[in-house]
């Protein structure tokens, strides 16, 4: 089962996909899609559609996640991200997919172990469980918020045919451990 | 010359298209899209999109013009506001025609006169300018930053292409006198 992870922003898009396989959680492909900052919103708007569009048909994920809607900045800057995620939501409205929304808490508790984790502690533990260096600091949040999606999603949130061959239906602490065993090594390193 | 206004939102979107000839303004057509409420928001989304596209290739408008990000109410509300003029500035990227931002302030002064006026008074206002009744009060919104757009709209702040008929630049008061005209009668009445 592949999941697809989504860090929307103007300036950059952050996304990346995991694959969950029996008890081995691997990487598939992670980047930015990063808009031209000098051209208008709407160009910059619908090159992340496009570009969304184009990496969700090559990765054909079966589940995407994206964190709900959170917003400590001021309302013009919430507009703003509001618009990127819009882009990219139209993306997988498009490509068709059941999408999970979860908590950036939840992303950080499942992902590091802890609510309040930085940003650096989630790109390393993204780092430690899956044996990569993601390409920047927003497709470590978008593989961060893939990983906590498969771990998190309850299944009657998405459809049965995504579900049909995932694994943790049937094996719901094998990722646990995995997180387990990773943070142990993360805080004895 | 025809002008699109786009009045967003992710319960309704409201677009009207109207015609300047000479000094005759006329209606061509408004509407809006009200996406299913019970669907997850990328559905919701997609089908502005979708349904955005489809109305700007049926009325070929050659400038758009959209209200500039303006947020009174809360972050949650502005992010929800930004994702539904992200997914419609997507359906403008894609059909490829310049873009006016216009402030809420500017489209009520050129249409009403003042820039305190109600939405009833603009409703007023557009009805008697074009000979029609919107279909609602978004669409009503719409045909009104169409119409200030097109009064609005500086020159270099549009493709070359797209200004090459505009009856505007010879004849700047053509617009302005029919208002004024409309104003008259409205506060006669």
């Amino acid at each position: 089962m592949k999941i697809f992870g989504i860090d929307p922003g103007l300036r950059s898009t952050g996304w990346g996909v995991i694959n969950i396989d029996g008890h081995a959680l691997s990487w598939r492909g992670d980047g930015m899609i990063r808009p031209d900052v000098s051209a208008p919103d709407e160009d910059r708007l619908h090159q992340i559609t496009t570009e969304m569009t184009a990496v969700l048909e090559t990765h054909q994920p079966d589940l995407v996640g994206i964190e709900e809607i959170f917003v400590a900045k001021n309302p013009s800057s919430a507009l703003r991200l509001g618009m990127a995620r819009g882009a990219a939501l139209v993306a997988v409205a498009a490509y068709g997919c059941p999408v999970q929304v979860i908590s950036a808490r939840r992303v950080k508790q499942n992902v590091t172990g802890s609510g309040r984790a930085d940003k650096n502690q989630i790109t390393a533990m993204v780092s430690r469980l899956l044996g990569v260096t993601p390409k920047g600091v927003d497709s470590a949040d978008a593989l961060a918020i893939a990983i906590a999606t498969m771990n998190d999603a309850p299944v009657e949130n998405t459809t049965a045919g995504a579900r049909t061959n995932d694994p943790l239906a049937d094996q719901p602490s094998g990722l646990d451990a995995a997180i387990q065993r990773a943070l142990a090594k993360e805080n004895a390193s």
